[in-house]
């Protein structure tokens, strides 16, 4: 019997933290640059990998992250786990139910912003195969095939995120791009599970013919039946067995089945499943804590330890080429824009909107990576093209969001959090009277600025006279707009024997916050004091605030209770 | 570079896809049984297994769960991992303040509850090794302390779920028995990782000394320095990353890493990822949000694994030895009462508490199960008494909660759904009034049962003119206690045009329970009525009641939505 040494043990599991730990910090710092986390999860790999550690120490990288032997083979089979997982995920975000409400609209878009990417993407495969970074000895029709998909398919997950980080997931528009990257990525991965059928190697799978029929039976099935039979399921799991126990089973076993059923089938183990995970999602019954257990360990676990894997795979700096990436990138949002374009046309959306909806479907994300993936190890690629792909892959979904926000001139909203400054955190106000409070507070904010006290102190305190800001809840707010301040400006304080704001019900004021806006901004303030309002609507959440002792203790309280915003939610049941 | 081939991923996704389900099918049938799931989860490897499927079909099983190969590597690599995880989270378990706070008693019964198994322990494994199964070429000291500490650590995690579901969690005795068995499983498992260094392969970590002393500075640092570092740690990670990611990313980086010092120091990952959950579950500043999310995913998905993997590993048929198995029981429950009744005396319990703490403190469930794994593993003992070990594990958890239920006398309490019998469900009540309600909901019950139907109607609507049951929420509970009943009865039913039940708040009735009880049982009527009303507490839960349409869709609503219960939650903060 294999036995695992200790040496591999401690190899496994000091890499596997050493991936999932620096991944989660350079996906932080992308998160902070308003970038997504794959990005900094992927740099992560790049350099613990052979592009940076290795280049620099290619002993000890080698010795933490051995490229032969035992380690591989267990980090090979948990990041293959990990994409599947991360595959189930993705497919429960799909709702097939905005299709078809979305229904001609929907129909067209999507139709158009696959075919014309595909037909444009399987031209200049055949004929410049090599320009494109083919490799020599690949088939032109192959490699004609993986270029198309690679320009078709969007990333689900990450337009979903976007939108919802935009707050249009829930309008019309979002709906339309929902719908139409649904009908993309669906079309996309089972074109391409026909392209791997056509490719497959020797000797593996029940052939060619087989496999593409099988694939196509099982997607229509998954598709149809698999709602319908998970609606009648899930109820009766929920009844019959232990509750979280028994759904959380159901549901990884049922995705590790059909994994194994379409790698056997000869496709890969991701499409069954993403089927799974479409059926999975599509039901009413399941409930949302289930969703977000399933979701969370396997966003914030696997997804990071399969894409830090990639960095770990290749080396980006010895196999880029500026030319071929960029190529591919033009070549990708080009006929990604062109395809929306064209279908908004058609169905008459404004050209403001088809432009919105072209940016949307453009974002590639964790999709063509593992697309790109796929064909790198099964030969169908080289190294150079499988970088351009994955740098391309961030770029357009780097560009998405932004775009998209400024074509709608969408204005992301503020949280009060953003603004509270680093010195205006006060555990013990002294002051015993609302002016008192108000001077104290100010005195915090303006130590270090060129606030100038007295002048704001006045400002804020004629605007309480008018009318008081005390809400219920042991809750006040007072504030002001300030001609030059540049932007807004944040603290709180906690009153422990309580201040009369003239509350509205009553009580004395605990729980004081001073908001400084920029006189013009009249949406910052309003958007600040809602915020505010919505976080501390319950009073349970006033007390757990009023025993906070810091400023990154309150930051931590708040920021792991964010308020529920209707916008935020699943679109469907 | 290896690659792992379809083959390779089709048998790794479909065996953990089938050990997965098999031991989630099985551990629910366990708990019908009123026995732990882990019962259940190991029988799934047993009979997935070369016990009972290999014996069958030697061929499907290694084709399924091959014996050698990149199959084995991967599926030891994830249960290590599995173990490792489940540490951490039997780590969460552990809370340190309950063991001071219960003081002199925790410190006298748990030491009691060590020194005597321990002694004992000791003595017989060095007088009579191969009576209690010893291989032929063994340490006679080495196995003696072997199976000293294995007669010594008690399951925490095991006696936590015992006395929760035995609400007996939160009283002073149950304090008591988590507090000893922390303190069991603590010195325990320390005293094991010296064992285990002790007989350190040769080459393998810093040499015995050098183990030793890393261990306890380990040890040490973990408990004091660590529970200290998080609770400065935790509130930085939740005010400046992404939630939950960024406090998820940090727990499962921090266990990794821990596990891969202590592996490499010589001992196992295991004491590095339970010492971490220790300092990780300790601070006050983790959400039980974060709690559950990792919680549930492991306990649910990767424990299952690791002890259906269990069942994979050894043929239980052949290694089964009735004598030493009966021998090992006796003994373990010998010195385990025997240690808790000296100390219970010692401390001036009652002999009836020092009975239910020596039965609580006897539960071994998964701890002696890794334990025994590990000497396995280590070539300390063989597979016979391997396999005797596993079987006390599981008779002594499974007679423990009897044991102290018995012993105390505790009625476990009931809960609605339990008695809703199987045609006690009407979706569309044709009566509109209480009367004509009542009498509908008599007759579905009375279908097939010796109900006499006009005389309990008539006594049902009796109790209803003494005192309407219309409570507010739109819910109405009529009731009887009736002679000659021997259990429960409850039946449900929806109005969807409401009826006037004369309710608290005015508004019409649309959810009528009604609840017939044996007249001999006070307690149980008040118990359902509490449980009903408990669970029907928000009138968004009545809504989505009423949207159900089938008894499996209620059912599947109310387990979904446990009502919360003051004992079930954690002991602190």
């Amino acid at each position: 019997m294999i036995r695992l040494s200790p040496e591999d043990i401690t190899t496994f599991f000091l890499a596997l933290g050493l991936l999932l730990g620096s991944a989660r910090v350079l996906g932080e710092i992308a998160i902070r640059l308003r970038q997504p986390s794959v990005l900094g999860e992927i740099m992560a790999g790049i350099i613990l990998g052979p592009t940076i550690f290795g280049g620099i120490a290619p002993e000890i990288q080698q010795l933490i992250f051995p490229h032969e032997g035992n380690f591989l083979i267990l980090f090979e089979g948990l990041t293959t786990l990990a994409i599947a997982l991360f595959l189930l995920v993705a497919g429960m975000e799909v709702d097939l139910s905005t299709v078809w409400r979305q229904g001609r609209t929907a129909g067209i878009i999507g139709t158009t912003g696959l075919v014309v990417p595909f037909s444009v993407g399987i031209l200049l495969g055949y004929l410049a195969p090599s320009t494109l970074g083919a490799e020599p000895g690949a088939s032109r029709l192959t490699f004609a095939l993986f270029f198309a998909t690679a320009m078709s398919i969007s990333a689900l997950p990450i337009v979903a995120r976007i939108l919802r980080d935009l707050k249009i997931f829930r309008s019309d528009l979002g709906a339309v791009i929902v719908a139409a990257a649904t009908l993309n990525d669906l079309i996309g991965w089972i074109v391409f599970a026909v392209i791997l059928s056509l490719m497959g190697e020797a000797g593996h799978g029940p052939g060619v013919g087989m496999t593409v029929m099988l694939t196509l039976c099982f997607t229509v099935g998954m598709l149809t039946l698999g709602p319908w039979l998970m609606n009648r399921m899930i109820p009766w799991i929920q009844a019959n067995t232990g509750w979280p126990g028994g759904i959380l089973g159901f549901a990884l076993t049922g995705a590790l089945i059909c994994g194994a059923f379409t790698e056997w089938v000869g496709i890969h183990a991701i499409f069954g499943t993403f089927l799974f995970g479409i059926a999975l999602g599509d039901s009413k019954h399941l409930r949302e804590q289930t969703r977000s257990t399933i979701d969370q360990f396997i966003s914030f676990i696997f997804a990071p330890l399969f894409f830090a894997g990639i960095g770990l795979k290749v080396d980006f700096a010895a196999h880029f080429s500026i030319l071929l990436t960029l190529n591919v990138i033009l070549i990708a949002t080009f006929v990604k824009l062109g395809g929306s374009l064209l279908g908004g046309r058609l169905c008459g959306l404004a050209s403001r909107e088809s432009w919105a909806v072209g940016f949307g479907l453009n974002a590639r994300g964790a999709m063509e990576i593992i697309l790109s993936l796929l064909a790198l190890d099964a030969g169908l690629i080289g190294e150079r093209l499988f970088v351009s792909m994955v740098i391309m892959a961030l770029v357009t979904s780097l560009c998405s969001g932004a775009a998209i926000q400024a074509i709608l001139n969408i204005r992301s909203g503020s949280r009060f959090l953003d603004y509270l400054s680093s010195n205006g955190f006060r555990s013990h106000l002294e002051a015993t009277t609302p002016e008192g409070c108000i001077e104290e507070l100010v005195g915090v904010l303006s130590k270090g600025s060129k606030l100038d006290r007295v002048r704001v102190a006045k400002a804020v305190w004629e605007r309480e006279t008018l009318m008081s800001t005390g809400l219920s809840n042991r809750l006040a707010v007072p504030h002001a707009r300030l001609e030059g301040l540049k932007s807004p400006l944040v603290a709180v304080g906690f009153s422990h024997v309580g201040v009369d704001f003239n509350s509205r019900d009553g009580f004395p004021t605990r729980l004081i916050f001073l908001i400084l806006t920029p006189a013009g901004e009249h949406g910052t303030q309003i958007e600040i004091l809602g915020d505010i309002a919505r976080t501390f609507h319950h009073s349970e959440m006033v007390e757990k605030a009023l025993q906070t002792n810091s400023l990154t203790e309150f930051r931590s309280l708040v920021r792991t209770h964010e308020p529920d915003q209707p916008d935020q939610s699943r679109p469907s049941g």
